[in-house]
C-alpha cells in the first residue's frame, strides 16, 4: 500500500489508504481524539483524522509528531466541518517520531509575533507562514516565466565582486584567496553590471541572485540580504520605450500569478487583492520628479515636517515623505526624470534636459520602492566625468570600472534595465506590513539563526 | 518600421527590414563588405549582411560595433554558404556605437585562452562562450522543472549563516551588523539545514542558491563560488528508496534537456553527447563502498602509487584516485554505505551495518562527484554523539545546532537529500574540461573581475 503524501489526492472509498504527516492540532473527547495532519500539500495544508481510544491511546500523541495513518476515508456527518468535506477513520496508527510534549507550551497562542518571528524553524511550520514559502515560489515562478516569455536570457552573476557599485557604507567586505595571501572582496549590492557584460553575447537577460546590504537599520522594509530580479534590455531608445517595458512587465508578472497561481491566491484568501493589483497595473501614474515635489508641496507633505519647510525643486525625496506621497495617490506610480546628482552615476540624462536623468522607480501603495530602473548612459567621457565628479581619481576609475567602460567602447547596445526588490514586491502582492513575514530565513541586524 | 532582434524570424522577402546587432566579422573585397552580424539570439547568433561601398565606406566599420542595418533578405546566391540561406542586402546603415578599433589587436587568434578568460567581460562575446551561458540557462531550466514535476517547492536560503556545516577549513567569514556593534557571520556552504527546516512547513522541496567555499587551489574542478542545487524528500525509509529517487531525478533532467532544448544542444554540437549521457542514466552502476575498494585493488588503483600500497578496507578513497576509478569504469556510478568516520555527522547509519552509513555520492566519467546525498539520521542522542566523536562540547553543541536538533525532537519526517554541483553537472553535460569554461563569471583563488 503506498502512502498519499497530497490530500488532494484523497476521495471517499471502502479501500484503506495510507497518509502520513505531522500532528497539527489534537482533540480529544473521551475514547475519541480529533487530530488534524499536516503534509505540506496545499488546501490549507491539513486533513482530519479520527482516532478512536482502541486503535490509540490519546497520550500517544503530542503536537508537532510525525505519524502513519491507515483507515478509510469517509464522508464528514452533515453538519460537521473540516478542511475537507471528509475525514480519515483510522484503523492503525503508527508515531514514525514523537516530539517532545513541550511544543503546545512552546508556542502559547499568546506568544509575541516577534518571539515567534525569531524562533523561526518552527514558527515556518504555521499555516500562515507556510503558505507564504509557497506564495514566494508562486511569484518567483511568474518573475521567470514573463522575462522568458519575452525571450530573455537567464544570466547566473557572481555574489563576490571586487568593487561597490553603489556607494560603499552597506558594502559587506571580506577576504577572499589570491594567488598569494588574499584580496579584498565585496559582496554584490545589484547584479546589474554583469547583466550588462552578459547582454552583447546572449540579447536581452536577466537574473534572480541575492544581493546584500549591510543595513544597520531595524525597519520594517529593510533585510542585510534580500532576491533581486534584475533585468537588462537592448535597443531602449526613449524613457517612452522604456516606461512602456516597464508597463508591460508588471502587468505581465501579476497577469501570470493570476493565470498560474489562483487556487493558492484563493487558499491565501488575496484572489481578490491580487485582481485589484492587477486593474492597478492598467492605470498606472507618471509622475515625473517635479511633479512630484509639486505634488508634495499642494498635499503639505514637507522636507521638514516640524517647522513646515516644502521640498526644493532638486531635492531628493526622502523615503518615508516618498511612501506618504504614494501611499495618498493610492496608484501604482512610475517616479520619473530624477535630477541628475541625485541618481547614479549610469544613468543617461534626458534629451531635452540634461540636468535630469531618464531613470524611473516604480512606487506601489504601503510598501513604496519595488523597482529602480533607468536607461544606461552610453557615452564613455560622460560616464567618467560623473565618476570623476564623485571624487574618483583616474586611477581609481582605471581600477574599478574599466571593464564597465569597455561595455561602451567596444558597441554599447544601447540597454536600459530594472532591478526588482523581490521581498518588498511580494510585500505587496500579500498585502503584509513588514518585510520579515515574507521572507522565509530573514537577515537583519542582529539575526542570522535560522 | 520595427527592428527585428532574432534573426531566426527573418524571411525572404521585398519588404526592407531593419536589424540592430555587434559586428562581429568584416570581410572587405573591393567595394563589398561582408558583415557578420550578432544579436545574442541562436543560429550560432550571426547573420551576414552585405554593404556596398555606395551604402557605407568599409572604414566605417570595427569589430563589435553596434549598428542598424535596414535591408531586403536575399537568398544567397547558389554555392554561397553562411549562417542562413539568406543575407540581408543592406540599403542603409547606422554606426550606432562604433567600438574602439582595437579589438581584433586585443583578441587575436593567438591569444592564449588564459588570456581570454581573465579577460572575461570581452571574452564571453565570443560564440562558443555565450552558447555556453545560454547552455548554463537550459541546465537549470531543466532542474527546475523536474522538481516541479515530482511536486516539490522551492524555498530561498539565505547565504548568512551563524555556524558551519561542513567543516571549518574552507569557510568564508565576515562582520554582520549586530543589534549593538556587529557578530560574526560565515557564507553558506550547503543550504541542507534550511531545506531541512522548510519541509515540514511545505513538503519535499529545492532550491537553487550559490554555495561559498573558500577554496585556495587552482585546479580545474574548484571554485570559491558554485551554484548548488539541494532537494530534500520526506518518507524515505530506505537505502533503496534514496537510490531510486536519485535514479529518477539523473534521468529526469537529462530527459527534459533533450526534450526541451535540443535546438540549442545541436546548435552548441552536444546534441548526441547528451543522448548518449541519456543512456548512461539508465545503465547507473551501484557501487557500495567496500566493492569500490575491492574494484580500485584489481585496477591497481592504489592509496599510494609511488608505493604501490593498495588501500585499506575503511579508507576514504581521494578523489584523484576516484576519478581514475570512474573513468575506468566509464558509467554514471553511485557510491554508496561509506564507513560512518569519513561522513557528516547527520549521515544515517545503515540499519544491517551500523559501521556505514546510508550516503550515495554520484560520480560521472571525466568530472568526478556531481552529487553528494544521504539519508539523514532522525535520532537525537546519535546525533550529539558524533557531533561529540568530532570535538564538540554540549556547549557547542546547543549553540551550533540546537535548531537542527529540534527538527528530530519535533517530528523527524524520515528524510533524505541531495545536493548537486550545478557547474559540475554542467561541464558533465557538455563535455568541457575546465570548470571555468561553463562559469559565465568564475570565482576562483585570485580572480574575482567581471
Amino acid at each position: 500500500m503506498s502512502t498519499i503524501s497530497s490530500y488532494d489526492k484523497l476521495v471517499i472509498s471502502e479501500q484503506p489508504i495510507t497518509i502520513r504527516g505531522w500532528v497539527f492540532k489534537i482533540m480529544s473527547k473521551g475514547k475519541m481524539t480529533f487530530l488534524h495532519i499536516r503534509s505540506g500539500a496545499l488546501k490549507s495544508q491539513k486533513i482530519q483524522v479520527f482516532v478512536h481510544s482502541k486503535v490509540c491511546q490519546s497520550s500517544e500523541f503530542t503536537t508537532e509528531s510525525y505519524v502513519e495513518i491507515t483507515g478509510k476515508v469517509t464522508q464528514l456527518p452533515t453538519g460537521k466541518y473540516s478542511y475537507y468535506p471528509f475525514e480519515v477513520i483510522a484503523s492503525s496508527v503508527k508515531v514514525l517520531s514523537k516530539a517532545k510534549s513541550d511544543f503546545s507550551s512552546r508556542y502559547p497562542d499568546t506568544a509575541s509575533i516577534e518571539y515567534k518571528m525569531e524562533d523561526r524553524h518552527m514558527h515556518i511550520r504555521e499555516p500562515k507562514m507556510s503558505l507564504m514559502i509557497k506564495l514566494r515560489d508562486a511569484v518567483i515562478q511568474s518573475l521567470v516565466k514573463y522575462f522568458y516569455s519575452v525571450g530573455m536570457t537567464q544570466v547566473f552573476p557572481p555574489s563576490f565582486v571586487s568593487q561597490e557599485s553603489e556607494g560603499g557604507a552597506s558594502l559587506f567586505k571580506l577576504q577572499h584567496p589570491g594567488t598569494s595571501g588574499e584580496i579584498q572582496a565585496y559582496l554584490t549590492q545589484s547584479s546589474q553590471f554583469y547583466l550588462e557584460y552578459a547582454l552583447p553575447a546572449v540579447g536581452d537577460c536577466f537574473c534572480i541572485a541575492p544581493s546584500f546590504r549591510a543595513e544597520k537599520s531595524h525597519t520594517r522594509r529593510h533585510l542585510t540580504e534580500f532576491l533581486h530580479a534584475e533585468c537588462e534590455w537592448k535597443d531602449v531608445d526613449s524613457l517612452e520605450t522604456h516606461i512602456d517595458k516597464l508597463k508591460h512587465m508588471m502587468k505581465g508578472i501579476v497577469h501570470l500569478l493570476l493565470e498560474d497561481h489562483s487556487i493558492l491566491l484563493e487558499e491565501a484568501e488575496i484572489l481578490e487583492r491580487v485582481k485589484d493589483l492587477y486593474q492597478l497595473t492598467q492605470d498606472i501614474l507618471i509622475l515625473s520628479h517635479d511633479e512630484a515635489i509639486r505634488k508634495c508641496t499642494v498635499l503639505g507633505i514637507y522636507k521638514d515636517d516640524e517647522h513646515k519647510i516644502p521640498f526644493d525643486e532638486r531635492d531628493d525625496i526622502p523615503e518615508s515623505q516618498e511612501r506618504k506621497l504614494i501611499d495618498t495617490l493610492g496608484k501604482i506610480v512610475f517616479l520619473t526624470s530624477f535630477p541628475v546628482e541625485t541618481k547614479s552615476f549610469y544613468m543617461e540624462v534626458l534629451p531635452y534636459d540634461k540636468s535630469r536623468v531618464a531613470g524611473v522607480d516604480i512606487e506601489v501603495p504601503l510598501v513604496g520602492e519595488v523597482v529602480g530602473s533607468g536607461i544606461r548612459c552610453g557615452d564613455v567621457d560622460e560616464l567618467v566625468t560623473r565618476l570623476k565628479l564623485q571624487g574618483m581619481s583616474d586611477l581609481d576609475i582605471q581600477r574599478d570600472y574599466k571593464e564597465y567602460l569597455d561595455l561602451r567602447r567596444y558597441g554599447f547596445g544601447r540597454t536600459s534595465g530594472m532591478g526588482l526588490g523581490v521581498d518588498r514586491f511580494l510585500t505587496w502582492i500579500t498585502g503584509s506590513y513588514h518585510i520579515r513575514e515574507v521572507v522565509t530565513f530573514p537577515r537583519y541586524a542582529g539575526y542570522i539563526r535560522p
